[in-house]
């Protein structure tokens, strides 16, 4: 699923294990076809086996598609806990007015009769081409069949039918060692590459089989996103439905309290952040995952900034396409990015490679920073020169003229 | 110099006249090969006869070049007045440290030397390659030289001096008529476009022979710059060097008064405009300029962000390079734009074809929206039915495989 190794600092008690959203125990998946896309698997049900504990973060884009209006109401009124989640590729129910807030609310209801669970304990999710009418019959049609097919062995299915125009399933999943015994959280998503005309949407799906009350659910969730699915851009975009859930089973018998937190941070980050890498990797045209890590920012709020001014600069992406050390544009994109910068004490690197530091340019470096940006998987720093202990990553892919024809040539 | 006519609204004593920095009266200019850029001339030199009032605006960003720390301290202690700009271009002189430094401060001595004016009425700019030093010799040869060849019939020589991968030189001027006679408006100005790698860099000069004094005049150019130069963008860069000049010599006798100021502020946005989407229409890979009209916002702020939101996304800018009417993604960055947003009250249109409007969508239109698109200049309106007036025009151009070729395999 990810050429990724773990990191060197990664606790013993975190192992990769096979699988995805049923890796951890007490949940089933499928995946099947509604006719909503012009083909392939396009209906995904997630089922706990009992009541989980319950957490999602959806989209800051004010223009909400109805299936997050509802996902939200039902959380809200469940008080964080839920049975299924319902999701259909193909169509993303945005901007679809009334009809289509009915048509999400008919999607919860089927699935709370397939499930066998009150209506505030489904989620369901959308993706696809925005301002189209989501068919009710065909995505009805799809969730009963899929109650029919719930497996453990399933989880390929239901990654495979969340995809829109994604090269590939995306799944990860980890096994958690701890004193108290062993607990599983696994994961699919879904890519933020809009490459049909008005494709919308990252989705992220994660369970696990831990024990963890929904505040502290919700929290975890809230924590990691922010240094993974909300660490990641293709171009900047933030569409109408992204959302991540998280569900929790408990049947590992394995409680989250204090002690164990911050192993199950680690655990969660490592299977959202590699789902988001993969996301990433997936991009439009991409050829080069590029993490931009920021340094010496005076907060974290300016270093996040300072990451994603980066990450969402053309002439940086072009540049990285081009295996170009162009260390002027990262200065450049610091300078403007409304954040506490230095330049006399910055400091900008391309791999280990350090091309510029303390106002002193170093060109015969460039021929080894090259070197580095002809890999696929490449690093890019900027210490700010601030003083601030601060750090972000962020990570994006280069941006090719592939991206260019994607998007530009679909219609014409 | 442009294929715009002036707008329906512009008032009957305005009118569009040949020439530029050269064309009110009191300036003269030159352009020089200093040897600075491969070929090509490469220094500028515009000097008034007599002191006049100066007015400049600069770059934002906290990287700031050399010649716009000499520039800024110059216009502080002449407390707004200035008798020359001298202008390189092929070196930015930026990030090159207290080395760099000491070359601007060079650059404007000999201006002063060879005008024969105090050094704090000497400005000075530099575009070009960042973290290259910059040859005190050639550029204060190519000063020297410029000195002798001064003459009211050299502007386009300046804004061809200016240039550094830009298409073409840019120049603009219009004429005033008033009840107490009659002035010039003129400018200059060089593209945004970072073509080569790490060129920076739009700068802009403008002349006029009205009388102004000092506070007003960059009360002025503060004003008109937000609603052009500031109202453009090609990539979302500011680079280290952006910086606009305004110089008046009020040889024309005409004092701008509080009658004459709503004329003088029509006539500076007419050049300073033109000049504005002649620097998007030369943008890298551009073939179209795109205007972005926000309504229905809660306040300008909002218009302006909404609007330079939508100018910079990549995905609207592809859509409009394939000519693909795709308005879901107009909906989308005005949602995530962070500005106030009522999607059921909001409309879109794509020049004066209404796609979208109070959630009801018209795919039956999308014919008439797309032969729009094929044109040379098009408009995208957005209004982000809060019910406010507030309202802002952004330009831009469209993103097109050119442009990442351009910017992705320059030195590779």
């Amino acid at each position: 699923m990810t050429d990724r190794p773990m990191r060197d600092d990664t606790p013993d008690q975190l192992h990769r294990v096979d699988g995805g959203i049923t890796a951890a125990r007490g949940f089933r998946a499928a995946g099947v076809r509604a006719g909503i896309k012009k083909e392939g698997l396009d209906v995904a049900l997630i089922a706990a086996d009992e009541p989980a504990s319950a957490a999602a973060v959806f989209t800051t884009n004010k223009a909400q598609a109805a299936p997050i209006v509802v996902s939200r109401e039902h959380l809200d009124r469940s008080h964080g806990v839920a049975r299924a989640i319902a999701v259909n590729s193909g169509c993303a129910n945005a901007c679809t007015g009334e009809p289509g807030m009915a048509t999400a609310r008919e999607m919860a209801a089927i699935t709370a009769s397939v499930v066998g669970c009150p209506l505030e304990h489904t989620l369901i999710a959308s993706t696809g081409v925005i301002g189209l009418r989501l068919s009710s019959e065909a995505v009805e049609r799809g969730i009963v069949e899929a109650g029919t097919e719930l497996s453990a062995d399933a989880s390929t299915d239901a990654a495979t039918a969340i995809m829109t125009t994604d090269r590939g399933p995306k799944e990860a999943a980890v096994r958690v060692d701890t004193a108290r015994g062993t607990y599983v959280i696994g994961g699919m998503a879904k890519g933020a590459g809009m490459i049909e005309p008005m494709m919308a949407t990252m989705l992220g799906f994660l369970t696990t089989d831990a024990r963890v009350d929904p505040p502290r659910l919700q929290e975890a969730l809230a924590l990691v996103s922010e240094t993974t699915f909300n660490a990641i851009t293709v171009d900047g975009e933030c569409s109408t439905n992204d959302s991540v859930f998280l569900l929790a089973s408990g049947q590992s018998g394995v409680e989250i309290d204090d002690a164990e937190w911050p192993l199950f941070l680690q655990g969660l980050e490592e299977v959202a952040g590699t789902l988001a890498r993969d996301i990433v990797r997936g991009g439009e045209g991409a050829t080069k995952l590029i993490a931009v890590e920021i340094s010496g920012a005076e907060s974290l709020a300016d270093a996040r900034r300072a990451a994603h001014a980066i990450a969402n600069s053309p002439l940086v992406k072009t540049a990285v396409h081009g295996c170009d050390p162009n260390w002027g544009r990262l200065v450049a994109v610091a300078g403007r990015a409304g954040v506490a910068f230095e330049l006399a004490k910055a400091t900008v690197r391309v791999g280990p490679v350090v091309l510029f530091a303390h106002d002193t340019v170093y060109p015969d470096r460039e021929p080894d920073a090259a070197a580095h940006l002809r890999g696929k998987d490449v690093t890019i720093g900027v210490d700010l020169g601030t003083g601030g202990m601060s750090e972000a990553t962020v990570w994006t892919c280069d941006l090719s003229e592939e991206y260019v024809q994607i998007n530009a040539d679909y219609r014409t």
